[in-house]
């Protein structure tokens, strides 16, 4: 079971505390907007064009990713959470 | 008796707790928006673009699909509840 | 008498609660938005775009479709009772 | 002295009270938004479109026209009551 | 010393109350918005558009116009009060 | 130490009181949104338009312009007090 | 570990109090706005246009910026608070 994102929005699986601490990330404890990291599972087609093509996805499988941490929806699929956002909620890529 | 849903318009067949447990996915019982399920039964001719033709929907009759809860028209059509929804607000398609 | 809607409107005579129950279609009675019905009278000319040009209308004269409940001016003309709304408040059309 | 209104504006005389009903338009008596005639006396020279050139008003001079009551702003010139709106704030030309 | 208005602007110097009675406009006493007037002093160069080109003016110098009330900045140069506003804050050109 | 401003905005050195009174502009004490002036001090390279070029902006280094109060932003640099904000703000240059 | 902004995104490293002081910028007292600084660290491949491309960024690594303050989501990565803004919430580059 899959789930293939429609256009602008991605699945991601969310990075666990201990990930990003091993990753060397470190949420701020400051009362501002926080980032939350997670791994892109599947990107969709892209956002649609005003002339009807789509712009291609910037990020790809496999991709770790910061993201804000108030967009996107959580679903839970065979037992895992998951969040579909639009890629515009993606802050930058971890490389 | 049909609905032709009209421009970027899907109908939608929500699919029942059952059937949603067997196929794997569990709603999150977090306090977050959750998504729900449905089945497409008709789509209609695409979102109209800025140059007069309409872009293509991206899911088809048929497909299991994840959509955002409060989006949509409930509609009851020959005893059956169905889903009137912009396909923006669907989030992917479950394969 | 005649009402000639304007661009993107158009003139819809509601159908009242005998029709809907026989044509199969009854309203839910949930809290939610309730869709209603009616018949198409007359179409502007269609949605202006950026280049000038017009949009043709999706529906026809005489379709039956389905509206969402909260849209659209009521006039009574010639003492029916009709509805001018903008064609993207037709969810769908009954066939 | 005349009024020359700019781009999609238009300057419209409201019918009174008894020409709406000899023209068999009565208003609806319930709580929503009541429409309200007039007859169009002169039109701007369109909207601006994103080209720079102008779409032609679809309504002219000496329509009698149906429009939103919230719309428009009214003027009192030469003793006479008129109101300027904007063409979209048109429903539907009478015939 | 002149005021050169910018893009879309023009400089309006507002009519005093005699000039518009003996013009024959006289503001309605109702609590809706009222329409001002003045003669338009500049105008900008236009409306930018899309494509880096400007609509040109529909108003020009000396023009007397009706206006929205709410529109417009009030400057005091030279010891005249003057108003500088978006030309889509203008109704209609008084002829 | 220089500022250059991005896109759409100016870096404007405001005018004080002094030289507003020179000028021979007064701001009125009326409750009304109050104007203020400046010198502009450098340009950004023009709001960027659709296509990817950019518009050239309207007022050059040396103008003396008049501009929104609430709008910009303040930064004090090099002790001096200056203001960055998009072109827009300005609403006319003093000739 | 490095961050990669999305579109147009940059990461921007603040510069401490101490060094805008010996950069001679100081922030003002008023209760406006107040701009801060930083370096740039990284920028994305630039905003989406229209038709599908994407107009470069206007500031480049290393540059020294003056930003809104509100603006921009903050991280830490490795120890180093970081932040991540839109190109458009940057107001000039301090040269």
């Amino acid at each position: 079971m899959k789930l293939v994102p429609l256009g602008e929005k991605v699945v991601i699986r969310r990075l666990d505390a201990e990930e990003i601490t091993t990753g060397g990330i470190v949420l701020p404890d400051s009362a501002r907007e926080k980032p939350r990291q997670g791994r892109v599972l599947s990107v969709g087609d892209g956002r649609l064009l005003g002339d009807g093509t789509r712009a291609p996805h910037q990020v790809t499988e496999g991709d770790r990713v910061l993201f804000t941490p108030y967009g996107g929806t959580e679903v839970n699929i065979d037992g895992e959470e998951l969040l579909v956002m639009n890629e515009s909620e993606i802050l930058a890529v971890v490389t």
